[in-house]
């Protein structure tokens, strides 16, 4: 039989616990124990990799039957950084003004916290015709090395299948409710090294200057990708750091480095962005040496189409809120680039704003209208 | 009475001398010792800065009356770099082959050993009408704000005059004595930050991108600044080091920072050439928040014009080895830029090929051609 759980109290409770990735800080076993006794069968994967923490994550399910609906999410935290620039201290939880304050309030205890709490009203009105199942990593800030990916990968090896999820990331803007994220551009991460000649600046004839070379790369791989189409904006790079470290003010370097990252949208697949990149790097250096190489952690830009279960989201917030919620793709990656693998996930949470920063909080009777949200969801999605 | 001096046993003595920028390393001994017992009277005034190593130097005269020629020079040297990549050790001081190796062997332990011989064999002759001094100095090869600078101050205080001065480094480009250098081109280091505005990566929009606004600046830094004259090569500029030191791929960084140098010709004065520089970033910046700081240690360019004591010169080089020199500004900076607001002053030397290398050296003939050189130099000098 399942016990009342107040998510104020949850939500309190999990931003004591100091869950700096990859630090657990207590958080997944607090979820683990008030999942357990409201009867889910509760699994604790560790996951490990070369060159990074161990981490823990939270898999739960109650039911046996389909739908499956997942709630995903993840506790770990940003670090708090300079804890003198918070009123209230990063992890005291401290409720005033209305507001609970704390490092994960909005991203994504909070979020965490209401999804459990309508999680266990449902379970608590009785039998009902479907599973639900937690899926929590405690490595989302971090690496996602050993988060969400593996224990999708994990659930998946046990025969566990799913038919929806949704992630509750702070994905509102203005208003609770306001925007759904039905999928993310892509994100690809690059570093281009552009070789010349070393030599004395007195003697620039004998010399290449990568510098000079690099200069028409960069504003090549600046130049716009595409106009974007009815989901996506355009997509976008940005180089976001150049770098040489040569002190020697009489010294013509060797290379120059550039990293840069991209954010696409479904006009492109990382192979083609990947392919068009370096045909602009090689254009624009026109036969200097170069070398460019992208990251492994790239993600593929991603749609969960407009559909059922996208209408059941707007109708549930419509219901609640009053207002239609936008359909978005804008915004950063989430954990959704390795769940929409698996089944289509949407993402539906708090109010981003003070996400990542100092007297990060959320209004209390925000996080009870987004449990009633999610319960109303729930109710929605399990009556068929 | 003055003794003799061979030119081979006092640069390979100096050359056993590890005298790396600020050391010392007895060469300044060394050398004080030889002139003091040739009748030179020797000051060895050891300078300071703040945050630089002390420094010393050697002023050397002799004779009180008028034409006074100063030899100048210096015994510190760059350092050896792995001493694995020399045949023989740095400081060896080996004679073999018809060779003396070592670090400094042309720049310039070479030429002031001839210089001091050349020195010692017109004191030897007897009475001259005139003087010679020496300024060495030990603080050439680094940040060059103890050695001839100050050590020329030094002497103006005590009421020193000079009427011409011979720099002995090496400014021999394909034979010993085919280039007499008789100007140097300035030099201007400056520092140039680019400010944006931070944020994440996937919302450039609340961004501004510093990398976006610097590469243009850049391009206009490094436009063509002159053409050239009679006397010099055209000025140039180049960016030698751009730098972010972002690691995080999805973060647009605040500022990025530049450093760049420009070889410039008496076309500009340092004062004009910064005031266009800053004109130039200024208007490809249009309006993006920007900090533009020039070096203290920056240069004029500057020419000994040619007349009487450059005509000396060539007439010495042309009967010595049958050539007459090219009279060059090129290349990089000495410390005839300090020597120039004193006297005229022209640089003739051994063949540079080696300097800075592994494995530096000189053969021995071109050793002895150097002093032959020199002393005929003086005696023209001295008759008149
Ligand atoms: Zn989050
Ligand atoms: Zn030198």
């Amino acid at each position: 039989m399942a016990g009342e759980v107040n998510v104020l109290t949850l939500a309190r409770d999990l931003l004591r616990c100091a869950s700096v990735t990859p630090d657990e800080g207590g958080a997944i076993a607090l979820l683990a124990s008030v999942l357990e006794q409201a009867g889910f069968s509760v699994h604790r994967p560790v996951f490990s990799a070369p060159d990074t923490p161990d981490v823990e994550n939270l898999y739960a399910r109650i039911g046996t039957e389909g739908p499956v609906l997942v709630l995903a999410g993840h506790t770990d935290v940003v670090p708090p950084g300079d804890e003198a620039g918070w009123t209230h201290p990063p992890f005291s939880g401290d409720v005033s003004d209305g507001k609970l304050w704390g490092r994960g309030a909005v991203d994504m205890k909070g979020g965490v916290a209401a999804m459990v709490a309508a999680a266990l009203s449902q379970v608590r009105k009785g039998p009902f015709q479907g599973s639900i199942v937690f899926l929590i990593t405690g490595d989302e800030e971090g690496p996602a090395i050993n988060g969400t990916k593996k224990l999708l990968s994990w659930a998946q090896e046990k025969g566990e299948r799913f038919d929806h999820c949704l992630l509750g990331e702070p994905t509102s803007v203005g208003a609770m409710g306001d925007t759904l994220k039905i999928g993310r551009r892509g994100s690809c991460t690059g570093r281009l090294t552009i070789h010349g000649k070393q030599g004395h600046v007195a003697y620039p004839e004998k010399t290449q200057n990568p510098i000079r070379a690099a200069l028409p790369v960069l504003a090549a791989l600046m130049q716009p990708l595409d106009e974007g189409n009815e989901h996506f904006q355009p997509s976008n790079l940005e180089v976001v750091s150049v770098d040489v470290g040569n002190p020697a003010s009489n010294v013509i370097p060797a290379s120059v480095t550039a990293l840069f990252n991209a954010r696409f949208n479904d006009l492109h697949t990382l192979t083609s962005l990947e392919a068009l990149l370096r045909a602009r790097v090689a254009k624009a250096a026109g036969g200097i040496p170069f070398e460019l190489t992208f990251a492994s952690s790239n993600s593929e830009a991603f749609l969960t189409a407009p559909g059922p279960f996208v209408d059941l989201l707007q109708k549930a917030v419509e219901a609640e809120t009053g207002r239609m919620p936008q359909l978005s793709t804008g915004g950063g990656t989430s954990d959704a680039r390795f769940i929409k693998d698996y089944c289509p996930v949407v993402e539906l949470g708090l109010v981003g704003t003070t996400m990542h920063q100092a007297d990060e909080h959320v209004p209390v009777d925000e996080l009870e209208a987004l449990t009633r949200l999610y319960s109303r969801i729930l109710e929605l999605y399990f009556s068929g």
